[in-house]
């Protein structure tokens, strides 16, 4: 006999109690979105809170999949119950891999809790269930939380942006340093790892590394509270180096804790959070208005009787409560 | 005795006039947005539609600024009027180099307009300046506007495919042809450009672009008139192919013309042009509520006290006339 399906309350409970296969049941809700992802939003945010949110980005290939292994088998050989978020972001050339060392990685333990979110091509839902996803796992006694993206551009900074302490993974002769100074990954990194640091080129980018954070330093990009993000050199694969990338995130968070920095990274993640929600159910909003109430303005402007600016304004009218 | 600044409609006159110095002023305009851009978006949409837009994009260093160049040279040669807009994308990697070859390509050519526009770091401003950079290009006499951008990502997709011709750039070696087929750009290009073709590798990337075309074209991906997009071998650089390439391009537009789908893409792109301005126009009045009339809401999520849902849902009913 086929059992009832359950309710997102009883899910969020049995969660909560330790049950995998609920927990995996609700981060497909989140990752759909909607109404039953609102639900577990209500739910999961009076019981979230304690969690160490740590962010870890890099290039392709940077070996972001291999440290963030044996940083949770460490994790949990130390008692910790470890969650991974790994973020499957939209570019196509990273999409199967990802998912291929999750899988690996979870089969190992049953302490800690692997999980792979994908996109779907645009990242307006990321930026909705990355945050739910961590929420739940936080509520569920999920800690730390381990955000993995890839990549150095805008959505990573982001993502990586909102966690407590941010990990920036690189590898020599990939001028990785360069790039994320560029996509602005120097202002959010807390900790930079030089991964196969065994490999020619390792102290050259430690070397670029140091430059730029002296140049930021004195340009006053870097919080005031004089924190220097450290630079890890490491060889994941081999295990060098990975004990120190993690007690440099806890030190880190130690520092947050002694400046007041964590409340504030926290108010400024909500913040996000509901912007990024605004946004999209904005979007929404306007999506339906263009396929019924406004046929009549897209008509007009599409023929050219009216600018598609003129159009705008007259949607615009529709929806908002006052004029602009 | 300093000249008095020129008003909009007074620097619209001009350069419909042909006074370069005024549709460069104008496209600065473009380039910041706001209320002059807003007044002359209702000036221009009444001149434009009657250039021909054309679509250029590659990966960086398939030699897209150099095909562009010839294809503007042999144009003014034909006795046309071109333009070109370089879309510079947010990618931190190709920032400076599209605007120097610019420069040198605009150098040669009185009849030839040549405009880089940057996009400063988020695509908002670009899904806005874009249509109407290329509306005033076409409203000055401007006929092709080419609009080149760098890069195979979503953004390009959506410059690109918003054009009547979408022309795609590809080079041996580089496994372009499988990323831009998951980027989605097979979908929207109309002709294919393998440059550099006499390096070697050129007849593997035709062999996988046309293995790929075929696949679509069976999976009926491909448009319903039986518009199968050439692939044209070339060597900018040497001059081999580029006419061929014009050639293709006027091909498809005619092809356009006899199927009645010239008048289904200007709808498209203005459809899609009033989306953009809609959601622009919406995140705008949610950042000012966010700052604003919607501290208290903010404030009790950041708290948690309410979730970020429950706010959201608060500063929605602020907004928008009715409940959702």
């Amino acid at each position: 006999m086929a059992k009832p399906k359950r309710t997102v309350e009883e899910l969020y409970a049995a969660a909560r109690g330790g049950e995998r296969r609920a927990l995996g049941r609700l981060l497909t809700i989140v990752e759909r979105g909607g109404l039953d992802a609102d639900a577990l939003s209500e739910l999961a945010h009076r019981d979230a809170g304690n969690a160490h949110i740590v962010g870890i980005t890099g290039s392709p290939g940077a070996g972001k999949s291999t440290l963030v292994g044996r940083l949770v088998e460490d994790l949990v050989k130390a008692g910790k119950q470890p969650s991974v978020l790994a973020v499957d972001p939209s570019s196509p050339l990273t999409g199967g891999a990802i998912l291929g060392d999750r899988i690996r990685m979870e089969d190992g333990d049953a302490n800690a809790f692997i999980r792979s979110m994908a996109t779907r091509g645009h990242s307006g839902g990321l930026a909705l269930a990355v945050p739910l996803a961590v929420r739940l796992f936080d509520a569920c006694g999920y800690d730390p939380v381990i955000i993995e993206t890839v990549g150095v551009g805008q959505v990573e900074v982001d993502v990586v942006g909102a966690a407590d302490t941010a990990v920036v993974v690189m590898t020599p002769g990939m001028g990785d340093a360069v790039q994320a100074n560029k996509a602005g990954l120097l202002e959010v990194a807390d900790v930079f790892v030089v991964n196969k640091a065994d490999r020619p080129g390792a102290n050259d980018v430690r070397r670029d590394l140091d430059l730029m954070l002296d140049l930021s330093h004195m340009t006053g990009q870097q919080d005031e509270s004089g924190y220097r993000p450290p630079i890890v050199m490491a060889s994941a694969i081999n295990g060098d180096g990975n004990e120190e990338v993690w007690s440099m995130v806890e030190a880190h968070r130690q520092h947050l804790r002694d400046t007041g920095e964590e409340q504030a990274r926290r108010r400024h993640r909500i913040r996000t959070e509901v912007r990024s929600r605004l946004a999209q159910a904005l979007s929404e909003v306007a999506e339906q208005l263009m396929d019924e109430g406004g046929a009549d303005q897209l008509r007009r402007a599409e023929v050219a009787e009216i600018s598609p600016n003129h159009a705008t304004n007259e949607l615009l009218n529709q929806l908002l409560k006052e004029d602009l």
